[in-house]
C-alpha cells in the first residue's frame, strides 16, 4: 500500500528510480550480512538534480536518508537500520565519467562510477589513478570519498582525501554545492571539501568528484625481504625511503604467524622466504624503466643485508613473480577467514611507535588469552596495522570470541589510545565503532563534531546514528 | 588608565605577556602598512594553556581576538582594525620545537616557531621540511597553517595543508583540542584539522602542529628553457612530468614582459636566455646524485627541443648558477615594486585552461587600458599565476591605478570565475578580498561557511570581519 511519501517519491524518480523495500533487497543489508536492515524505500536518482529533489522531499517528510555507493563498507554505514523508516539513497545510477583532463592531470566523474572502471579509463589515457583497494571491482567513487578510503598505494599517493581536488555535494537542505574545481591551489575560505570527505554521509551526499591523476610509472620492481624483527623493518623502511624516495610505492609487513597461517590454510601460495620473524614486501615504481628499477631496488637491498636489517631477500624477476608476492600479502585475510572467526583491528600509530606497541600488546593479549594466534600485518609505511587475533589452534573459534573479544578489544584500543594512535585507520566508524569513538575521542574534538553536525544537518536526517 | 579587562589580562599573563596598545606598535599594523590598526591590548601568552585562558577571558569580556604569527600576511588578516576594541593575540612566545621523529618522518612544533628555523632543524637531521616561501625568515608555523601557505615547492609537496599531520587548537570557547597526532591515516570522524587550516584564525587558534618531513634530496638540477608560447609551456610540463615524475620539484613560467622589466629595473640580474616569449624554470630533485639528475634533465630537454616545445635551454652547471636562475624568477616582484605601483592578482586555474585564459584576458585588459604592461608569471605546475598589471612605460602609476584598477580587477576576476578558477590561490581572503568572496563564491558554499562559523564561534570573537 503506497503511502503519500512513496507516491511522491515515485512521481519524482519514476519506477526505475523509486523501488519498494522489504528488508530483502541487496540495498538493505551489508554484503557481510552483519547489519540486516529494512528501508522505507530505495531511491535511485539518475542525476544530481534528482538527488537534490529527493533530499528536499525527505526533509519535508522528515525521512532519514542512508546514502549508499557500492555497499562494500565494513562498519555498517551504508545500509538502513531495521526500523523500516530510513530511505536508502543509492548513487549507482550517477555513473558518468564527465571528463579526463590530461594537462591538468585530473578526472571528473560521478559518485556511482566503479573505482576499477575509473582506473581503467585513466590507464587508457596512459595515466594512473592510484587509489587501489580490495573492493575496487564494486566500490564506487562516492563511497571511496565518503569513507576516505585507503588501500595499498597510500604510502606514496595518500588516501582518497589526498587525491581529491573538488566535489559536488547535495546538502541536507537539498542544495547543490558546485565545488568541482580541478584546482591545486584555492585559498578562498573554509575547506568544505575535506569536511565532507570521510564524514560517511552524515553531512552531505557526494554526487561527483574531481580526482588527481599521475603519469603512469614506466616500470615496477617488487621484492620480499626477511627481517629479524619489527625494529629492523622500521630501519629498513627508513633506508628504503632515503634511497628510493618517491619511488617507494609499497612497504607491507607480515609477521611469522601470518605466514604460518597462510602455509596451513593456503599451501598452494608460494612463500619464497618461508616463515621468518617478519616478511616485508617492497614495491618500487620507476619513471625510467625495468632495469633502472631493478638496479635501484637491488642496491638498496644489498645495503640492508650488509647492515643486518635483513637476513634474506627475493626480487621478482618478472611480472608474474611480482604478482605472486602481492598475492601472498593479500592471501592473509583469506587464510584468516578460512581458519575461522577472528578479532580484527584496523589501527594506526606513528611508525616509530609500532615495534614497542606490538611487543607490549602481544604480551598483554597472550597473558589474557593464552594460545591466541596473533596475526599482525599491514601497511607499515603508513603506520597502519591490521592487528588481528585468531583462536588457538584446534579451539572453538566462536567460543573463543564470545569469551575474549570484548577484553581483547579493550586491551588493544587502550594501548592505541595511550600511544596516540587511531582506532580506525582506514575503515571508518559507521555503526560498528560509534560507541568506541564516543568513549575514546578527544572530548573537544567530539564537541566540535557535534556542533558541525547540528549546524549542517539540524534535522539529523543524513545517516543518523552513524559516526556520532 | 588600565580598565578591569586590562588588569585581568595583566594578572593572567604578567608584564611580558600583556602589552598596552597605542596604534604604534609593530603588532598593530601589517608590514606593508596597508591596514593601520589600533588594538585594545597585545597579548603574548607563553603556553597553550595561557592562550586558552586568554580566550576565556576575552569571551567573558566580549573582546574580539585577532591571532597573529609573524605578521607577514598580504590580506590584512592578522592585524586589528582601527577601533581600538580588538585584542592582538601574538603566538610569538610559543616557539618550542617539541620533537623530531625521524622514523615517522615528522616534526612537532609550536605555532610561533619561525619557518626557517624549522627548516634548519629538519636539515640538521638530514631531513627536508619542504614548505618554502619568500617570508620564511619571519613567518611562523601557525600563520603558515592558518593561511594554508603555498610557495615554491607545492608542485611536488603540496601546500601547508598537505604537509600537516596534526594540530593543537584553542577553540572560541577556550577549550584545547589535542589533535597533535603524527598519524598518516585516521578515519575517526570529521576532518577538523583541515577545517582549521586555511580558516585564517576565524574558527580556532592553532598553537602547535605536527608536520611531515621527507628525506633530503641527494641533488638538485636546474634549467632555464625558452618556449615559443604558453601552450608549449603546458606541453613541456606534461613531458617533464612523464619523464621526471616526482623528481620534478619546480616548474615556474615568466612571460617576455616580466623578463624585459627585470632587464630594465635590475640589469645586474643575468638573463641567460634573453627575452623569449616565455621562460620556464625547471628544477629536478634526485634521490641518486648530481650526475643522475643532470643526465635526466638534459635528456628531457633534448626531447623538448626535438618536439619544438622549446627553442633554447640552459642547464645550471653548479649551485651558484642554479641560485642565479631562481634569483631571476624571484626578482620579478622586486622589479615590479621598483617600477612603481601595480595591480596584483594571485589566481589559480586548471593548468589546461591557462593558455586560453592568458590570451583572452591579455587582450581584454589591453583593449581597456592600452599600453598597460602585463607581467604574467607563476607556478604553472600548480595552475597558479601571478597575473599582474603595470602602468604603461613613462606614465603616472598612481593615476593609472586610480583610473583602471577596479575595472581590471573586474575583467580578471570575471574571467577567473568563468573558467572555474580561484581569486586567491595562496594569499587568502582576510579583509582584502572579503567582498569579492561574498560576491563570487558559490552561494551554497558561502552558506555552509557561515553555518560553520556560527556553530563554532557563536559570539563572533575570532578574527571578525575577516574571510566572512
Amino acid at each position: 500500500m503506497p503511502t503519500p511519501f512513496h507516491q511522491a517519491l515515485r512521481a519524482l524518480l519514476g519506477p526505475k528510480g523509486a523501488l519498494p523495500a522489504d528488508g530483502l533487497s541487496s540495498y538493505e543489508t551489508d554484503w557481510r550480512k552483519r547489519y540486516p536492515g529494512r528501508a522505507i524505500a530505495v531511491a535511485r536518482p539518475a542525476t544530481t538534480e534528482e538527488v537534490a529533489r529527493t533530499v528536499q522531499l525527505c526533509a519535508e517528510w522528515r525521512v532519514p536518508i542512508v546514502p549508499q555507493g557500492g555497499n562494500t563498507g565494513l562498519v555498517g554505514a551504508s545500509t538502513p537500520d531495521d526500523t523500516g523508516t530510513q530511505l536508502v539513497l543509492s548513487l549507482q545510477r550517477l555513473r558518468e565519467l564527465r571528463a579526463i583532463d590530461a594537462d591538468n592531470l585530473s578526472l571528473t566523474a560521478e559518485a556511482g562510477c566503479v573505482l576499477a572502471d575509473l582506473q581503467a579509463a585513466a590507464a587508457h589515457a596512459n595515466l594512473l589513478l592510484p587509489l587501489s583497494l580490495a573492493a575496487e571491482g564494486s566500490c564506487t567513487l562516492g563511497g571511496n570519498l565518503a569513507t576516505n578510503a585507503g588501500g595499498t598505494q597510500v604510502l606514496r599517493y595518500g588516501n582518497a582525501r589526498e587525491l581529491c581536488l573538488g566535489l559536488e555535494v547535495v546538502t541536507p537542505q537539498g542544495e547543490i554545492w558546485h565545488g568541482l574545481s580541478g584546482l591545486r591551489k584555492d585559498n578562498t575560505g573554509y575547506d568544505l571539501r575535506d569536511l565532507f570527505i570521510g564524514s560517511e554521509g552524515t553531512l552531505g551526499i557526494i554526487t561527483a568528484a574531481t580526482i588527481k591523476l599521475y603519469p603512469a610509472p614506466a616500470a615496477r620492481s617488487t621484492a620480499l625481504v626477511a627481517c629479524p624483527s619489527l625494529t629492523a623493518c622500521v630501519a629498513l623502511l627508513r633506508l628504503a625511503r632515503q634511497r628510493l624516495h618517491d619511488g617507494l610505492t609499497g612497504f607491507e609487513v607480515m609477521n611469522a604467524e601470518s605466514m604460518a597461517l597462510v602455509g596451513e590454510q593456503l599451501p598452494q601460495v608460494p612463500r619464497p622466504l618461508g616463515t621468518p620473524p617478519w616478511t616485508v614486501l617492497i614495491e618500487l615504481s620507476s619513471s625510467v624503466g625495468t632495469t633502472a628499477a631493478q638496479t635501484s631496488l637491488e642496491a638498496m637491498l644489498e645495503e640492508a643485508l650488509m647492515q643486518d636489517l635483513a637476513d634474506d631477500a627475493a626480487v621478482a624477476q618478472n611480472v608474474q613473480q611480482a604478482r605472486g608476492m602481492w598475492q601472498l600479502r593479500e592471501s592473509i585475510p583469506l587464510a584468516q577467514a578460512q581458519a575461522g572467526l577472528n578479532i580484527k583491528h584496523d589501527i594506526a600509530l606513528p611508525v616509530s611507535a609500532i615495534p614497542d606497541f606490538v611487543t607490549r600488546v602481544d604480551a598483554l593479549v597472550l597473558r589474557h588469552a593464552p594460545g591466541a594466534r596473533l596475526i599482525d600485518f599491514g601497511h607499515l609505511g603508513d603506520g597502519n596495522l591490521h592487528y588481528n587475533v585468531q583462536a588457538p589452534v584446534g579451539s572453538d573459534a566462536a567460543a573463543f570470541l564470545a569469551t575474549y573479544e570484548a577484553a581483547i578489544n579493550e586491551i588493544v584500543y587502550d594501548a592505541v589510545q595511550l600511544a596516540g594512535g587511531s582506532i580506525s585507520a582506514e575503515h571508518g566508524i559507521g555503526r560498528l565503532k560509534r560507541e568506541e569513538l564516543a568513549r575514546r575521542k578527544d572530548p573537544t574534538a567530539l564537541g566540535l563534531m557535534h556542533a558541525i553536525k547540528r549546524a549542517l544537518d539540524p534535522l539529523d536526517l543524513f545517516n543518523p546514528g552513524r559516526v556520532l
